[in-house]
């Protein structure tokens, strides 16, 4: 078990619609993303819910990253199912609409085998369903989590119940500032540090990242991308790359948490090159190492 | 002459109100805190006009820098004022008033012995002049120049004959979208190369800048500020720095462009900590130094 991350979050259907085209019924979700991405790196094993609708060639998805979904409960029903539209300004995804379907009554149950797993990602989901999560593990080494806007604004006690007990924060500026009340992006990352997180990473779409450790503060640029085909799922996957090479290493470190956010960077820049999982799923290990080592080229001086 | 700059461009009276007090009455305009900052780098020599209000008080700010104002030309009326606002969002000015007064009718007339000057920067002033200034020049090493969005909405034509004859041209994100009709930046960029200029250098305010040579991209963060007290002339502070350092270095290449790009960076962030000039013009080289290793600190991974 060493190594290896639980992620519990959602999987869904996408339909999707950018200035490069249409994709409908693609596979989507935050546990989706941040599995297939993190499983680049280390073992994965998922907990979510799904309909009826989902069939072996959603298996086949994770199976071919290894990633295991025992833990992927299915219910009668449909599968989540969110639309979206980008247009011109591609980083800000317009929802057409959100069908939560099976996951309306989702109760997460951790197998009993997944209770000693040292490092636990919680997806985007409602900040309650997270500490329910929490609360059946066995005490895990590394505790990451993610949220939105929503939980922000109407779960905001469940959240800070929750991040009592989180080592890392992953959330967005807007986010930030939102769970924070402060304006200044420092501020808010000391206010958030009171409320539990030793690490709190701030994503910034396409300017990068900006991480607040106990020993200090980095922060890269994005990988600038000539072509944004589809952002859908850039977070999750950021998520991925990040808490992958955290759960390879083992522990956390200054230096490997800096490593962390630039493989976090780069698995959410390939994420935006294609619709859906297309390019996430198809990278080899030359590919991440190379774009690795275009962002120390890229951050030289 | 060998590393001395030339720079061009308005030197003003503000009146300033941010969230964190007002000034009346500053000494402003895109001349002064580039010259300012750059003499922190390298010998300055300014060409501006100013009115017959502007005294000798104004005088020592830049004598203590060792600026050369022996091309400040005085005329009769007043010197050109600014007055704006910034509120919550501090990135943003609110202009209140301008009034051009002795700016309006400023043809720059360039000393015969500033003619051979081998590194002019051209601050933000209409195309025009801009273009005047080069006329008058004997052929300078290396030109760099800045812009803004008035001049390239009213004066594209005028702008884009100079830009032929520019080597690095200084912007920030939104103007350069604007100047390519190009939403992406990297195609910004690309299409702005076309243009004339080798060197794009694009400001990202907070975010910091990204910088595309013939040699490849360069990108760096902001440096996170705990407070902004006043970011007018942050810009213009950044290009002091930046220019300022490859004058010292006197020449450009790729690894001299990023670490002047980190310089622009120390001398935009530290204008933003006072208003007016109050804080660029008390730096100390060990101040510059401090930042600037930081700044390995905050990108190294």
């Amino acid at each position: 078990m060493k190594n290896t991350i639980l992620v519990v979050g959602s999987v869904a259907f996408d339909n999707i619609e950018t200035p490069f085209g249409k994709r409908d019924n693609a596979l989507g979700g935050s546990a989706t993303y941040f599995s297939v991405s993190a499983s680049h790196f280390t073992k994965v094993k998922l907990v979510a819910v799904v309909g009826d609708d989902f069939t072996e060639k959603q298996h086949a998805v994770f199976k071919k990253h290894g990633v295991d979904i025992t833990g992927l409960e299915k219910q009668p029903g449909k599968t989540f199912r969110w639309a979206g539209k980008y247009e011109k300004d591609i980083n800000r995804a317009i929802t057409i609409s959100t069908e939560l379907n099976v996951f309306e009554t989702f109760k997460p149950k951790i197998p009993e085998q997944y209770r000693g797993i040292p490092f636990l990602f919680l997806a985007n989901i409602d900040p309650e369903l997270q500490y329910d999560v929490l609360s059946q593990m066995n005490k895990p080494e590394i505790v990451a989590c993610d949220t939105m806007n929503l939980w922000i604004e109407i779960k905001k006690p469940q959240l800070l119940k929750l991040l009592k007990k989180v080592d890392i924060l992953l959330l967005n500026d807007g986010e930030a500032k939102q769970l924070s009340g402060e304006i200044n992006i420092i501020k808010s990352a000391e206010a958030i540090k009171k409320m539990g997180p030793k690490t709190v990473v701030i994503k910034r779409g396409e300017y990068g990242v900006i991480c607040f450790t106990q020993s200090g503060i980095f922060a890269s640029p994005g990988y600038p991308l000539k072509t944004i085909c589809d952002p859908t799922g850039a977070g999750d996957s950021f998520a991925g790359g990040f808490f992958g090479y955290i759960a390879r290493c083992g522990k956390v470190s200054d230096k490997i948490v800096r490593q962390a956010l630039i493989y976090g960077n780069v698995m959410g820049s390939y994420n935006c090159e294609s619709f859906s999982q297309d390019k996430l799923s198809s990278l080899t290990p030359a590919q991440i190492n190379k774009r690795f080592n275009e962002f120390k080229k890229l951050m030289m001086f």
